[in-house]
Parts: C-alpha cells; structure tokens; sequence
C-alpha cells in the first residue's frame, strides 16, 4: 500500500469503527441493550462470548420484520388470488368462502369462520406445483398495494429490523425468520428483502409431495396441514430445523412467547425482543385487543423476564425505508 | 511482504494450485468426474458457472457417508439402549421385541416384524426429554463398538466421502445430510465426524412438543411419526427444508433415487452420484438383494441418467481413515 493511502486508511479506520450500525433507530436504552448485547457475545474476553456458529437469531416475521395491518398480508394474497381466479373461471366460486374472497369483502369471509378461510387459503396455496405457487406470490408483490398506505407489501418492512438483521450477520450471527407464516411464501422474498435465504426461512406448512409430471420431477403442494410454526410450534420448529437454541429471538404478539422463552432460557447472555406498535401515526398502534398482533402475556412478563420491549414511537427514528422521520 | 517471502510465495503457489482435493480416491474416471464437475460449476467463464449461494450438494448418510451393515447402525443404538434400560429395570421389557433387544437377538427381534421394531425404537428414541435422547446417542456412541471390525461406529465413515465433503466445501458449497435415520441421532456427531454443523442436517423424525418442565423450557421428543425423509421423501424434505434444488446429490441406494432424479433434473451441470458397496475385502459387498441398502433401478438406470456409479474397490484407494489401502 502506497504510503498516502496508508495514511488515508488509517485516518478513516476510526471513523469506521464508530459507524452506527443501527442509525434508524433513536439512541434510547433500546439500542444501547441491543449493541451492548451484541458487543458481549462477540468478544472473546467476555464471559458470555459465543462461538460465531453458536450465534443464532431468530426473528417472527408478520408484526416484527414487516406490517401485518389490516390483516396478514399472506390472507390479503389469498384473497386476491381467489379473486384472480374468480374472474377468470368463476364457476370455481362454489362457496360463500370463496364468493366473499373474489368480491374481497373481508367482514363477509371472516363470518364464514375458520372453515371459511381454510377454503380461501386451499383454492390459493395448495394442490399445485411448488414452483407455480412461487410465481403467484412473485406476481402478487409486483402488483398489490396495501390498501391504506399503498405501498407495495415488501415495502412495508421496518427500516430499523433490516438494519439488526444486518447488524447481527455482519457480528457473525446466522438470522433466521421462525413464523406463523407459510414457509414457501416468505421465501420467494425474504433473500432479496431480508438478506435472509431460503433454508433460513421456517414456517407453518402442508404437506407437499414428489410427483414425476409428463417426465418432470415436480414438487407438488398438498392441502394438508404440515406443521403450525406458531407459539409452542415456535421452539419445537427451532430445533426440528436447526437443532441449535438461539441466542438473540426477536417477535411482536403473544405467538412469540415461547420462542423468547426457551431463547432466554438458555446459559449466558440471551436477548429476547419484542416489538411494540405504539405508533398510529407512522404505522398502526395495537396490542392487547384485536385478531392480530395481541401481546397481553409478553406484556405482563416482559420486565420480569428481562426482555426488551421496543417502542416503535419512541425507540424508532423511522419506520419504512426511505420514509420520513 | 518481504521479497524472500514473496519468493517463496510464489514458488508455493502451483504446488498448492495443485494439490490432490481427493487423495483417498484413486485415478479413475469417477475421480475426474466430480472434479471436472466441481471446477465446472465453479469456473466464472463456464456457461455452466454456478454462484455459491446455490453450490447446494445433499448426501444420503447411511451407506453413503458411513457403514451400514450388518444392520443400520441407528437400530443398533436402540438395540444396545434397550439392553442397557431391561438391564436396569427388566420391568420395561413386556414384549416379545423388548426382550429379543435386551437379549440382542437381532433374528428374534426381525421376527416380530415392524411393529416390534417400532416397539424397540420408541423404547430408546420417544417420550423424553431431546437433551436426554442427545446424551444417550453420544454415550453409546463413546462405549459400542461394531460387532465384525471392532471399531467406534463413528470411525466407520468412509475417508474418500469426508474428503469430498471437504473439497466442496472448500469450493463454496454446502453440504447437507438428507438421510432417511433420524435428525437428531446424526446432529449428534455430524459437526465433529462430517464438519457438517446440525442445521444442514435433515432426516427422518417423530413428532416433539414444547414444555415447560418444573420451570425449564424443554424440548419432548414424542412417539408419533413426523417425517419420513426416503424416497419419494427426500426430495420433499429437500424443498421444505433448503428451498433449493442440489446441484450435486449422492446416495448408495434405491432410497437415494428420487433424490438423485429430482436434482439432475435442474438445468445446468448437474451431478448424481452413487457409492457401489463393491468391496468385500475392505468393508461390504452387496446391491441387489438384502433388507439394507438395495440398489436395483439406480444400477439400471445411472448409466441412461448419466449418474456416477463410484466402484468402491476400484475407485478409493482407501475406504476408512487411517485404514491400509
């Protein structure tokens, strides 16, 4: 190295160590937790250091890494898929399910109960080749905007989560997304969206199976239930899948609750994180009331359990990429 | 760097450029294969060129990486673990398959048919705590020891399939186990024998619950039948679990062949490999015929499907670690 880049390096190397890694978020105890945390399992001098392979962070999805207002996007997918469908054949529209999805009229689906939206959710996720139920889901982003901010669904993610899961993996943490979700749907954007790829994406699932279709291998999604990647299914899909207890375990609503428990059970230093949606102005404020999103227990137990509850309002400068303060 | 160093550098470089990846493997045509294949997918100006993040490569586990003969080794842990529990309390042993275990009358055990060895594999692998499952696999795997070579189940692996492991990682691949045995027995010792840490571990498994256990969030094996990871199976599992679609897939027997079907189907340099039990002398021969490890239509077909069928006592010059060639 040229002795005059040398210097410049040298003169720049400080100004490097202090970058912010987090500057979307305020400089509240929230942060200072999550960098001091970070900072203690990375370094080797530490009591609670941990090996880069042991360094797993898991993250909920809906509520935590993106919006889940009005409803789950995936159900909002769902809708707009039957409707799709609907237009093009709608003798497929054999149900009040079913009709109440093509003419998008929610209050008329949520009525029809839980029998309901499993019809809505098998005419759009099952009995298909996995790779046409990616193509939808690819589709469907390019074209769908949520109807109160109208920004496209993968937009609406949190400027300051995008900068943890960064923050984490460039500490040496694998970030994975453990979500009630369907696994196949968050992977067709999670790499591009998260940074996050596909085998580090678990979720709820059918049945899928192998066919070999006019000469091609083909995987086929089924309409079965596979597996519930929700509240007890959160810990028990950790250890199916990856077999390691997370060190770092980030979610919103009351569906998180075991996996920060059985996180923060764990020895040495643990963080477990859940998100709150204080802010009605930036995004949506819920918790203890509604069909989504409810955080009653996290609530309650949070300060006893030493968990970080992060208030969007206060503890985020900003919300969405790109949007203002 | 000092110019003698940079010397030396330099002169080092085409000895290390081409140093052997496959030293147990002798100079055969399989040999060349998987490295002209490797440096294809690796090669930037190949048309066939393939970025790292999908260098996905899966490997049976049973007859592929390690031995399997006279009997899957996993059945033999249930069988020891079953002497081991009657010995202890010989009240458990209340059937006819417990007590063949306990007595390791493997012909008397086979008798009873598959219910009998559902009996003997819940007896060692349901209904407890997966820690404690852990623990067990790993004791055994420290005391037993192979009933015709006297050594550590463990040390059974094949040295020119560690050696490939090593090779593609080391070519920015990732190296998953798809094997129809049990996640959790292999997560046991596959970081230390395979360098492959346990999230790239997919298997067959029961059914587990979360609970909370006098305070300790505790993971529970159960004794329902999850997942079965063979045949048909492990392409299924593949997509469920990675997303991807190998690029490389090897096995040894007819349970590998979908999996070897469904990854050299993709577009692109492909390959699918098969481990040929060859070798009478130096580990076991067998293929057509037997309870463990048939292959009939892989033998059949590699050829027309342009698979690799490595000769065991042709192609390795050496078949387990520190063994004579």
């Amino acid at each position: 190295m040229k002795p005059f880049l040398l210097a410049l390096a040298l003169a720049a190397a400080p100004a490097l160590a202090l970058a912010d890694p987090l500057p979307s978020w305020n400089d509240t105890n929230a942060k200072a937790r999550i960098i001091s945390f970070v900072e203690t399992v990375t370094n080797p001098d530490s009591p609670d250091y941990v090996t880069p392979a042991e360094r797993v962070a898991t993250f909920d999805n809906d509520g935590t890494l993106w919006a889940e207002q009005p409803v789950y996007f995936q159900l909002i997918f769902a809708v707009d898929q039957v409707a799709k469908l609907g237009a093009a054949d709608p003798s497929i529209l054999t149900t009040d399910a079913l009709r109440a999805a093509a003419a998008r009229d929610y209050k008329a689906l949520l009525a029809t109960g839980k029998d309901g939206l499993i019809e809505v959710l098998r005419a759009s996720h099952a009995d298909m080749p996995l790779d046409r139920f990616r193509a939808d889901v690819a589709a469907w982003l390019n074209e769908a905007r949520h109807p109160t901010t109208g920004m496209r669904y993968d937009e609406m993610v949190y400027q300051p989560m995008l900068e943890l899961l960064r923050y984490l993996r460039d500490e040496g943490f694998a970030t994975y997304i453990v979500s009630g979700g369907g696994v196949q749907f968050i992977r067709v954007f999670a790499q591009e969206v998260y940074g996050i790829p596909p085998e580090q994406v678990i979720g709820s699932s059918t049945t899928s199976r192998y066919e070999v279709v006019d000469g091609v291998p083909t995987i086929v999604k089924g309409g079965a239930l596979f597996f519930v990647d929700d509240k007890e299914g959160k810990p028990v899909g950790i250890m199916q899948n990856i077999g390691r207890r997370p060190i770092l375990a980030a979610g919103n609503s009351d569906g998180d609750f075991q996996m920060l428990e059985f996180t923060t059970a764990g020895t040495g230093a643990r963080l477990g994180l859940l998100v709150h949606h204080t802010d009605a102005e930036r995004e949506f404020a819920y918790d203890r009331e509604g069909h989504i999103g409810v955080l009653n227990r996290g609530q309650d137990e949070a300060g006893a359990r030493g968990w970080l509850l992060v208030d969007m309002a206060a503890d985020w400068f900003r919300v969405f990429p790109g949007a203002p303060q």
